[in-house]
């Protein structure tokens, strides 16, 4: 986000700032520990990649609210001068723990958490919903997508219908992390060190008198990267002028193999019985060289049923860019301790669960087939076999790694960022460690979550607590 | 948008790029007319509201390859350099024709056009369906619930899920054109003149040792504008915590009537049942003036089953933030004329009209019953009856009005932005012309919308010459 200097702050509900006055005219700056979760699943998702960090912990360094943002508040006449005065010097002095970018969490988990005096943490809370939600969407999406593509390379085509153009930025960096392999947007590829993909747009063969003549031109331009767009007027009447100007090409560059067609593109029509066609008018012409590429409405559930056309490449556009089947998730920012005393809600179907917290996750053993095993040879080697949500505090069981990471303390980055090809590989490396039937498109079967005994015990406690104080004398 | 600068015209899809250069070595720089269109219509749309024209004037004036930019696409190693040099000096030269930002259109309608040389108006192509396929999809989706609402007022919440930090700013100022009252997004607040607004979360709740003690602080702080949020711990007995804290005001504050319970907010279960609930509490202690403020999961469809519930505000969030029923549309940006010569694509179940287009629309007149009357005395008066497509140069009917207005010349606007304000009024204009029927959340019929007979002409000219050159020499 670039926003002018100092109206960052201003990036946010206004009830974070009427809470904040509150606050602050009780005098109440003791840490809180704001914990982000999701809720439920979206629809048919059985995990979340963890995506947005980066942004966040740039939006908490660059917190500010400058002398325009408080001029604005004061002309809305209900903060008082000394909150203002405050507000101006406001910067995140707090920490943050969370589960790294890239790697897999699920419903229930903390993914990450923020303690820091309670009107910095408040303050947070939209952008950091906002962010988190936004990229673990598009990441879970795209790695949907990659999964069912099975190999074939991806190409982020999503841009110009992505929810704006914050989305569009993100959706590049998300997919490549879970697995695309490039972006069509210039500027994500330039910003984030991904590789730049593009082809032709259909205006490019309308503005030549015919097809022939559009893909000759384009061939001149980029012998070595030409890609044909074939459905402008009729896919198969395209595929064999295709043909002629890979023809054309090998003509005039007999030796130099790298001035050849790399690829011709369908975006309309049956994706299947079209690429067979032109698979084979382009192997009945020598040019098995010449690869197919599919783009136009696919998502994971498209490319799964494309598994066994001779398709070699997908753009993938609109539906992953909006996370089309599931465009939210129900991810909340909740307080889950302040000044030492650990809370929740307790709302009808809204349960948030008290404390700071840890995520414990086992691997079983690499040989056994024992789902929870691995205990007795410590953490285990083979694939990811459960969670258990704990307290901070707690040591977790001794096969288990703790997922929530120190990344700020007292405001500052412990670590500077991590170029997103490499959260690309972690993603990769941890994917492969969960089990394929928890990857399914429809309806996979919840991946083991449990709640620690020691967490379990203080959520009883604090749930009665809160109903003797404000439920039971009301109702009782 | 606010990207570094020069920036911003590498907010664009590789193939704009691509395409760019080989127009270049081909030494065409000829004008070209896009069209953009909604090809038709997303789930249980029968209307659509212009929207997002305001940031695609404000991108054309700012479009701009600076030297990091140009040094980025140089780096790629697949331009020249005599087209580089050309790009650091390009601008936006052209003009553009639009539907007015806050007035309906229709499936298949143009909504905007650009004309310019080919390669400016090929660049634009991917900003320019980013931002008018989001602030149409949010604007139409916001005037929805603003009609299921039934004249009781709407609150934009949806920051904190709404696809990343630009779509939360675009979703308050495009739902205020559409007809909500405020919005919870201060930044958006302040640049658009948007009254802000605000309650408080149930961190704040949670935060105190009990519900009253919250409830009481807040009261304390914003006498005059407190909403208290009943959820936290249990709904009916936080109606009567609030119940207490009213009395405390009206206790404190005998003369100052200002200093009153402003509403109570529900946020979760079944909203029917407890609003009548708390109502009946709020009244039984003579509190009849504190409103009830309903959020959590509100769309159109939750609005229009609420419609006998004693509720007064409604705060819309996430569902309407991302338009979850329909989280993008067909919206799509075609080359219509080249050089003088009209052009369409023939992609199978994407045909595009040819031609600069005009939107003739026309009302009946504001006595008769005749659906397309009003031809007798002139334009109508009455209700919206029915738009006619044609060709720019063509006359339209002597009843109707052209839509499409010149709103930039030789790359500059031709009148400053129109404030969201007067957006709203707009809207609420012409939404009121349009017939009940057409509003129907649900599968409403189709708005009668024609080909003039010229524009039928021309495609059936212009469909045969492309299949002549492209298509019938290979099949037939």
């Amino acid at each position: 986000m670039a926003y002018g200097d100092g109206q960052l702050g201003l990036f946010t509900d206004l009830y974070e700032l009427t809470m904040a006055q509150a606050y602050f005219s009780q005098g109440m700056y003791a840490p809180a520990t704001f914990s982000l979760t999701v809720r439920s699943y979206p629809p048919n998702r059985g995990y979340l990649v963890s995506a947005g960090l980066d942004d966040v912990l740039d939006y908490l360094e660059g917190l500010r609210f400058g002398g325009e943002a408080i001029g604005y508040l004061d002309s809305l006449g209900i903060f008082t001068a000394d909150f203002l005065d405050y507000l101006g010097g406001v910067r995140f002095t707090g920490s943050v723990r969370a589960v790294p970018e890239g790697r897999l969490f699920f419903a229930d988990e903390p993914v990450l958490e923020i303690t820091a005096p309670i009107i910095e943490a408040q303050l947070a809370e939209t952008y950091v919903i906002n962010q988190m939600n936004l990229q673990t969407s598009l990441a879970t999406k795209a790695a949907r997508c990659v999964w069912a593509a099975q190999g074939r390379g991806i190409a982020d085509f999503a841009s110009r219908r992505t929810q704006g153009s914050d989305a569009a930025m993100k959706m590049a960096r998300a997919s490549y992390i879970a697995g695309f392999a490039s972006t069509s947007n210039v500027l994500a590829a330039s910003q984030y060190g991904i590789p730049p993909a593009g082809t032709m747009a259909h205006s490019f063969i309308s503005s030549f008198p015919s097809e022939l003549d559009a893909f000759r031109a384009y061939a001149r331009s980029f012998p070595d990267r030409t890609v044909l767009l074939l459905d402008t007027y009729d896919t198969l009447a395209g595929a064999w002028n295709a043909v002629a100007v890979a023809k054309e090409l090998e003509a005039e560059y007999p030796e130099d193999k790298t001035r050849r067609l790399t690829a011709v593109r369908l975006d309309s029509g049956d994706y299947a019985e079209l690429s067979r066609q032109v698979r084979r008018v382009l192997d009945s012409e020598g040019l098995d060289y010449v690869k197919v590429l599919v783009s136009g409405g696919l998502d994971e559930y498209e490319l799964e049923a494309l598994a066994g056309a001779p398709i070699d490449l997908f753009g993938v556009g609109t539906k992953a860019g909006v996370s089309a089947d599931a465009p939210w998730s129900d991810m909340v920012y909740k307080l889950a301790c302040f000044d030492g005393r650990p809370v929740m809600k307790l709302s009808e179907g809204k349960v948030s669960l008290p404390g700071a917290k840890q995520i414990f996750r086992r691997r079983s053993s690499a040989s056994g087939n024992s789902e929870y095993g691995g205990r007795e040879s410590g953490a285990g080697a083979g694939e990811l076999s459960g969670d258990i949500i704990g307290l901070e505090e707690e040591a977790g069981p001794v096969d288990a790694v703790g997922l929530l990471q120190e990344v700020m303390i007292d405001g500052a980055r412990v670590a500077p960022p991590v170029a997103p090809g490499e959260l690309r590989d972690r993603f990769r490396e941890e994917f492969a460690l969960l089990p394929a039937r928890f990857k399914g498109l429809r309806r996979p079967p919840p991946f083991p979550v449990s709640i620690s005994p020691r967490l379990q015990r203080m959520t009883a406690e604090v749930r009665e607590a809160a109903v003797h104080t404000n439920v039971s004398g009301e109702l009782g």
